[in-house]
């Protein structure tokens, strides 16, 4: 019995790793879509196929769970890390399809700071996501985390001083609309990232 | 003893149904007033009242659920169920009352394309309710899940393109403002109806 | 062993008084703020060291929560409640940032209102959490519970009154894109302020 539960929880790790991966991957999908800003660019399609492939590994792991007894952590755990990571592909696969619709002709520097650390961010969660699969853990997973909380901080700052900038000079109100938001929506996307995080500390804390 | 819980597990499958009936009427009302706009209409009142009294309901299924110790599925799932019809009616009326106080004088037709599939997802919800508190259900309530998924992926590419219009043209910022807000609340009226089907399909896989 | 219990609860009902003092507290601030409105003011400052020291509470409260057995009551409901009183206090201070960033020069009567309401729900909840810490507690914490389900209904009146005056008259579209945002955050906190309530309500329901 023991022998064939070990696998399973192998599997679960597996797939949070996957998902990890594709929030790595669509972030820098994302900073190279801003860096050369086209709205003709085949990243957007490129950003909306990832976001169905990630839907796909989360179906698989809450298909999994629901079909498992015995669960490497707590079942609410794994349900909450497993929906936090493949909300980070959404975030991104929607700002960038909203910034599409919005026809944005060329992106505020801001944005670029704020993708630059969305993009140090899901990369950080990646690493936290890996080492918490391995055997001698807790350490370096902790490290991650703090790492993750010191760029979500980062990038309130750099919110503030991009909404600040937008709302002091004469900017016309259709661009002020679309800013706001998009600012808003990366911010959301490293919130996320610091969900993440909080919820391995939190798992942490219980294996004691 | 088994005797005297069947008509408890009934009582929670009747009262998910009242709920689900409440979300198919809130949405045929908020149809009916898109596709007549007129900012005296008597729905906003009536769209209040039953809003009220799904609140009603709702607190009724927590009730029940807080001094029930043996219930038909897991208390998280029966929880987040009645939360999230709840919800589709909250958003329902909510959407309504904003168009009203943002003094909407016509509607864009997008709007009432974007209400049509909530209108439609609504009764796949009550109909995937429904077969699912019947006692030979998996499949069938399984198909309405799966329409349910589809319309929200056919909402999705409809406020792309309201989104894309709103901005593409000569848009006043105001009407912008507005509107940009209000088709998003349709579809996240929508994206509630699929965490509905996304809620029972997990309740039915746990059922195996 | 029951001797080394009763400390332990004592002291989650510490921490929850604790965090329902500092919204109190956040909500006072923002009320001073709003009255004598400048962009200056040193209560942005005094705004976030308060957020920061309210996230050191509840963080301790989640980590007493994994490192403890025995807890007064469902896990998930801790979990929920220190959640949603940390949200209260960082819904306030989040506003106030906001508006300063906006470089709002001058605060709309309609404001000072939504948040006289949200004091007032603040110190609502502070009460519901402060009888529900002492013994003989389900009547009184009731009287709360309803008090702050009022003000919902008050605040939902007053939103609803501002955000028609806004769109009334002949308001810029960037002051109503601003205003627009800090009347609904407003009624955010006051929201928030009712999930405590509604959360306080179900525990109570459960201990029957």
């Amino acid at each position: 019995m023991a022998f064939s539960l070990i696998p399973k929880e192998e599997k679960f790790y597996e797939l949070f790793t996957v998902q990890a991966d594709a929030g790595v991957k669509a972030a820098a999908m994302f900073q190279d879509l801003v860096r050369n800003w086209d709205l003709e660019s085949p990243l957007f399609d490129q950003l909306r196929d990832l976001e169905h492939e990630a839907d796909i590994t989360t179906h698989e792991i809450k298909d999994k769970l629901n079909r498992t007894f015995v669960t490497p952590f707590d079942r609410e755990d794994i349900h909450a890390l497993a929906s936090e990571l493949d909300d980070i592909v959404d975030i991104i696969q929607s700002i960038s399809n909203r910034m599409r619709l919005y026809r944005i002709s060329s992106c505020r520097p801001e944005l670029a700071e704020l993708v630059h650390v969305l993009a140090e961010a899901s990369v950080a969660v990646q690493k936290a996501v890996s080492c918490f699969s391995s055997a001698d853990k807790s350490r370096r997973v902790l490290d991650h985390c703090i790492e993750v909380n010191r760029l979500e901080n980062e990038g309130d700052a750099l919110l503030a001083k991009a909404i600040g900038n937008l709302f002091a000079g004469d900017t016309e109100p259709m661009e002020a609309l679309k800013w706001d938001r998009c600012f808003e929506a990366v911010e959301r996307g490293i919130d996320k990232c610091e969900e993440v995080a909080h919820t391995i500390e939190g798992i942490l804390a219980k294996q004691g």
